[in-house]
């Protein structure tokens, strides 16, 4: 026998989500425990796999099993497929194994036709109803599967309501509606050359075949390049018996969590319509009622659910994200999940399900997506500032956080006003899978439609990010790019912000404070704290953001860069004169007015940390980032430096380089010019010398990093600079203090040298930037232009500067760990890259079994989290 | 008993090279074989090495070694050391294990003070000759020991020559010679502020430090870097009895070679000066004698010689360079050693040598530096056009070939102008060592003063470039900057060529022919070529480069690059219109009016390389390259194209890198723009049918490679573009041809994911250019402004885009192809750099088994002789 590529729900379980997706396989397990769910099967993710290999095209192996479940539904069900007396109706739905809202295609009433409507007609009793189904079915089909566009049928819908004066889409008749499908049909054959496919079979597998390539649409692959989902992975499909939800007055349709999303409290919460199909809900277009209100209208039916929802919450232990409906009263479930939520309320959720005892502290670190931790570092608006303001209106609280920005209308806008350095606040009428990239780039989400589970807000959820939903007193004027609210016009490019956790909105730019760290998200931190090995450090070149990172967790700093020091008026005149000058007696005398300015910025770090480890970089970028470019700033600093502009700008053109990350930068800049390194030895060294003598309980030890070596004699040559310069700076001091210098592994010959280097070095911080840019050969200020070719084609999946390429740079830092520790054993290895907060690169380095990772301060939860998540794995 | 650092010359023998020196192990072995020669000891490298780990002294038990082997050598000579009746004086000489030429400082007739030249000149008879000589040693010490400026010793001297109104340093008398030694004493006393070091053991141990610290001076760190010799090495010192050609016409000093280092031929050759110290003749001062009149002159002396000398040769098996001294008509032997040669020469005498049964092929494949070949491959001057000019003079034609170039005076001139990307010609009154660097980058040297083993023909010699030595009829006009000869005027930047193979000199730009493989040079090509297990192509984008190629032996094209084709006018404009087309129907039209161009380009390289392989690259450059970048050329292009200049430069912005060797390039084009790789592929392919059709004898199999490749999937996409554009084509063509799809392996990334690679790849080919650039981080282009500080400090002793870094670069190449040999057990493995053509990098990718490497048409014959040669040593 061959593979077996369709499944019914009832020969699934909850446990094949690789084979039939979360959705199918959950549809299975709901089968199992004996839920009411609507029957039907899955085509797994093989069968996807497949379909790409065979260059889609879909098997007759695997046609053929799709019609026999189908065969063994209609016995099931009593119903027949394309029948005109009891026709089976079917929904044809994606089903990734990992959630993927709004990202796939799903069809709903397929199997109609001319003649099965009228069966539909006469079974339900509602000729309307079928005709409407028909007419929604026929635009569904055409835009999923043929891409012909939702507007033009809009258009013709529009176009019939015109013409009759009707405003709602409720005053159509029956006549309409069997006119607006003639129409409809008549647009496909225009547009498509053939008639629209009667053939409910050829329906289905054109379904099935397009569910299939929307997994390699562009949204799709935006989404799973955001969320680290590999294309290989593939979607089920999964066919459903159709139940309606819009069949009248007894019928309805909804969604619910059995905690709230947002806060994590334990109460069922939910929202649902009465008369409608569950595209309805989701899409935002019609606000709908609480969940609260179905105990109201149907008590039985809430009841039910609400067990339902229990036995799923205990028997999932976890929160449940449900769809349903009622048909003429009869409930059935069409989904369960483990439900999306904000970091709040997955801390809440995840300490609570601790203390009632359904899963382990392990179990809890397990639940929490570390990336989402970020919204909950970000600030909120200051409380004083906003006693002093009105909001101008209010919407539904969707996603917590504060965001202040610009306002923009379109997601093209945000992205190329982000692009500008502008922070944005995207406004929409309601938001679609389309948006998602402009999303990604705003500061907040605020919409006129949709409720606490449209697509702006559970997308906005997921991504840590700020939004307001459902503010119905909006009014938008797309053409004037402005909107109005509490008679107030915001323009485009008008500051507005908005509170993600109230649903206030300010027509002024806000002031922010700092979140912190307190309560269940203390709890989890602490539980993570004591199970992590990675210990975890922060990127900090000055005393607040090293505040900040302390405040955060963070165990010491990681990687303290001197260039951002060089930029204040004094110094960079002073930087400016040292490149200036000819002899080492001129940089030497440029460079003594710089050094009082480093010594003091190394004392206020080191007063800021404590007794916590500092790791000081040595001075990295290339010189001419320091000398201006324009002739009128090269005329202006001429005159400061007392040098004509001619002189100045041939240091300029001397300095210009055509690849400056592969230029005179880095150590480069210590072996030619041995003084740099020298006077910044002498600040740190004096620096730590008079901090530890005000304060010897710090027992300072500096730790001194030399940026891009390449090569062990370099390193020795810079670190007898440092040892030199420092061994007579702690002799004259009559203090005791010890120091350690080692290196930046950020090139390639760095990383299979490690053995030679190691000997000499007593510490290696791997900084996976550059390591990325020399491994791959590109740049990231150059890449930009080309990846997303390679995204578009599936040939990078993500960007390595996010997350670590583990198969190629993470193959040389496992040769520069081994290398390093066969010379030197104990040799203390951290990484100062940006990886250091990504948490998949994370768990890389814990399996590594480096010392520590750095990351930027708003990281530092976030790689505590995923350090106790990755020793929690590896146990 | 401690290790041994002093060896007696009785101790040693010609096989300790290594802890004696070349020059100590020779003096040994000349000892060992009875020769006469003056006795003395050598300090061993070791020595050096712990002098400079002690950072810069000399150990105790050295200091007392050495003065036990002095004592010896006075019991030998019955001698004393700073004795005043029967002194013994002594030189002191550097003797690195490998030849250096001119870098390291001698002192001579060490041992002299107020007292002891008394001694000297009663046993001499000839106090102006003890005084001459103690002038000259306080010159010589105060010069290399303790670095006071040699000219102003000479102000003196001339002063007094001067005030008593001499022309000749003869002249002066020994009362005069008295006054200059009270003068020299008082300057060294006014500079050093000590006075001249009176005791001889002192003397002594300074210069035997000073020879150890010029170890590490600059001009001898860069003919180690020239010549790949480790600072680690270190040099001996060579102490030895001074014998005195300088004390009468009785004495004499000269040097000779046991055959002609320019020709080969098989005869005693030198020059020989009576009545002078051997640095008379070396530096080229005074014009000597060719050795022949020395059996005129002193007929014995001369039959003792050439006995010597023969045997000499017989017991090296190998062509000696020999230098004596005639010391009151008593024969010594000061050196012997192989001699330098110039390239024709080394072949002449390899061949010679097997055919007089001394030597075996395959010693004589060892015998040659395959460095040297280059001379012989580079043109000769056109005999036509050399029949119509007469030349302006003549000097020796002291090293091989046909030079022409802008005249410049100095050797820092000469660097600028050659960094302008001018040739140049080197014109000196005479060269010293301080000059070395303006000599590599000159295309020739010519001087005034100096014979055949003057330090100009010596080092160009060894650097294989044109010399042209003592033209004494030169006038040259330091600060007008020029000179005149023949009555002709010539200035600074004007044109000459010179004839190093005649001593021609021309007052006129000449055109030149090219050379090619004869005679000798051609039978050891053969022996080369049957032992070597590289395969040897040649990197070449014409059909001339392609022919020239093969005429110098290469087995096919290992890589042919496409983009310098697109640099022709017709060219230029269809690619830049594909540049700046928007879609791609509009790049399809540009590249459609590529296709014929190309694909005759590639019928021409296909004729022309007949039966032979060739690998095709595609497009390579990031695109801007082929843009303009000048506001002027911008109006211009843009009216060519038909849109607006502001159109034009939006693309050239848009297309701006900031790091062009990391942006947009390689394989990202064909993945961007897949109709580049499609036109090219399509050009490749209707090529290679066309020609296969004409002459189905060549059996063409194309190889298309693929730049830039840092993934399995990036590899898989394109070559996925070009087998279904070739496959069509071969199909439609009705021919049978097969091709194969390689990739250059040039980035880390690609280097370590080779395994996955490999099994999609038909072939690999290393491209270490770029390898290089990306495993230590620095760009090629902008290297320049770093490396000099790196060399200076020893951080780098040779540069790495010359010569492969086997540590680094190297180790990457391993794990790269035992990577790809782990998938692909066949895979086909070549090497594309401009290592390829380096010694010491074929030696490398010979030991790693690799199929071929592939150089620029020139350095093919090298290429095939380092592969022998490797494949020798690894017999």
């Amino acid at each position: 026998m061959g593979q077996k590529y369709v499944y019914l729900f009832s020969e699934g379980n909850g446990s094949m989500k690789e084979l039939l997706g979360g959705k199918g396989a959950n549809l299975a397990e709901m089968t199992c425990l004996g839920m009411p769910v609507p029957q039907g099967f899955t085509v797994t993710t093989e069968a996807c796999t497949k379909y790409y290999e065979d260059n889609k095209t879909i098997a007759p192996e695997i046609e053929k099993e799709i019609f026999l479940a189908l065969s063994k539904i209609e016995r099931m069900t009593g119903k027949v497929f394309g029948d005109q007396q009891n026709p089976l109706l079917i929904s044809v739905r994606s089903g990734a194994r990992a959630s993927m809202p709004g990202m796939m295609d799903t069809i709903l009433n397929l199997g109609l036709n001319d003649t099965v409507v009228n069966g539909l007609a006469s079974i339900t009793n509602n000729e309307r109803f079928a005709y409407d189904s028909y007419r929604r079915f026929i635009q569904m089909f055409s835009d999923v599967v043929k891409e012909l566009p939702k507007s033009a049928f809009e258009a013709i819908l529009d176009d019939v309501k015109g013409q009759k004066g009707y405003k709602l889409d409720t005053e159509l008749t029956t006549e309409d509606l069997k006119d607006i499908v003639i129409k409809f049909k008549g647009y496909y054959k225009e547009k498509m050359g053939s008639d629209f496919p009667d053939d409910p079979r050829e329906q289905l597998m054109e379904a099935v075949k397009a569910v299939f390539r929307s997994w390699d649409n562009q949204r799709a692959n935006v989404y799973r390049r955001m969320n680290d989902i590999p294309h290989s992975w593939g979607t089920a499909v999964n066919v459903q018996t159709m139940v309606f939800g819009n069949t009248g007055d007894n019928s309805g349709t909804g969604v619910a969590f059995t905690r709230n999303p947002a806060t994590g409290e334990k109460k069922l919460f939910g929202e649902f319509l009465m008369n409608a199909q569950g595209e309805d809900v989701v899409a935002g277009i019609r606000t709908p009622q609480s969940i609260e209100k179905l105990k109201e209208i149907m008590p039985e039916v809430y009841k039910q659910f609400a067990s339902i929802a229990q036995k799923l919450e205990n028997h999932y232990r976890d929160m449940q994200d449900m769809e349903f409906t009622i048909e003429n009263g009869k409930l059935y479930m069409l989904q369960t999940r483990n439900g999306k939520r904000t970091a709040r309320a997955a801390i809440n959720i995840a300490v609570d399900l601790v203390n009632e005892g359904m899963i382990t502290q392990d179990d809890a670190l397990l639940r929490i997506e570390p990336k989402q931790l970020d919204s909950l570092l970000h600030p909120q608006f200051d409380g004083e500032a906003l006693k002093k303001v009105k909001p101008i209106g209010k919407g539904l609280a969707a996603s917590p956080g504060a965001a202040c920005g610009r306002v923009v209308f379109s997601a093209s806008d945000a992205k190329a006003w982000s692009d500008k350095g502008e922070k944005v606040v995207l406004v929409r009428l309601e938001t679609s899978p389309e948006d998602i990239e402009g999303m990604a780039v705003s500061e907040g989400i605020l919409t006129v439609r949709g409720g606490m589970t449209s697509h702006a807000a559970v997308v906005a959820r997921g991504m840590g990010a700020c939004c307001v939903s459902g503010c119905g007193d909006i009014k938008i004027n797309e053409e004037k790019r402005e909107f109005t609210l509490g008679g107030m016009t915001i323009k485009e490019g008008d500051y507005i912000s908005i509170d993600g956790s109230t649903g206030d909105i300010y027509g002024e730019k806000l002031s922010t404070v700092d979140a912190d760290i307190t309560g269940n998200f203390e709890i989890i931190m602490k539980w993570a704290d004591t199970r992590r090995k990675l210990k975890v450090r922060a990127n900090a070149d000055t005393p607040q953001d090293a505040k900040k990172a302390i405040a955060f967790g963070a165990e010491g700093i990681g990687l303290c860069r001197t260039e951002h020091m060089f930029f204040d008026k004094n110094r960079i005149m002073a930087i400016r004169e040292m490149i200036v000058a000819q002899t080492k007696e001129g940089r030497e005398k440029a460079l003594n007015k710089l050094l009082p300015y480093q010594q003091s910025d190394f004392e206020e770090m080191y007063e800021a940390i404590g007794k916590r480890p500092m790791t000081i970089r040595l001075l990295d970028p290339p010189l001419h980032e320091f000398l201006p470019k324009t002739q009128v700033e090269i005329r202006e600093l001429s005159k400061d430096l007392g040098i004509s502009p001619e002189e100045l700008r041939a240091v300029v053109v001397k300095l210009h380089e055509f690849n400056p990350m592969m230029g005179h930068r880095g150590c480069r800049l210590a072996v030619s010019y041995p003084e740099i390194a020298k006077m910044q030895t002498a600040a740190i060294i004096n620096a730590a010398l008079s901090v530890l003598k005000r304060h010897p309980e710090y027992a300072i030890e500096p730790e001194i990093m030399i940026p891009l070596i390449s090569e062990e004699k370099e390193f020795i040559f810079v670190k007898d600079i440092i040892t030199s310069t420092a061994d007579e700076i702690i002799a004259n001091s009559k203090q005791n203090m010890r120091y350690t210098v080692g290196t930046m592994i950020e090139l390639p010959r760095a990383a299979v040298t490690a053995n030679k280097i190691a000997k000499e070095a007593d510490f290696f911080s791997f900084g996976t930037n550059d390591l990325t840019q020399m491994t791959f050969g590109f740049s990231r200020d150059d890449a930009g232009k080309f990846l997303e070719y390679y995204y578009d084609k599936n040939i990078y999946e993500f960007d390595p500067f996010i997350k670590l390429d583990q198969e190629g740079v993470g193959d040389l830092i496992k040769i520069g760990v081994n290398l390093g520790r066969s010379t030197r054993p104990d040799i203390k290895l951290g990484v100062c890259g940006e990886h250091g907060g990504d948490p998949s690169s994370v768990e890389f380095f814990n399996l590594l079994g480096l010392d520590y990772v750095s990351c930027s301060p708003f990281r530092v939860p976030v790689a505590r989290l995923a350090a106790a998540q990755a020793a929690v794995k590896d146990k």
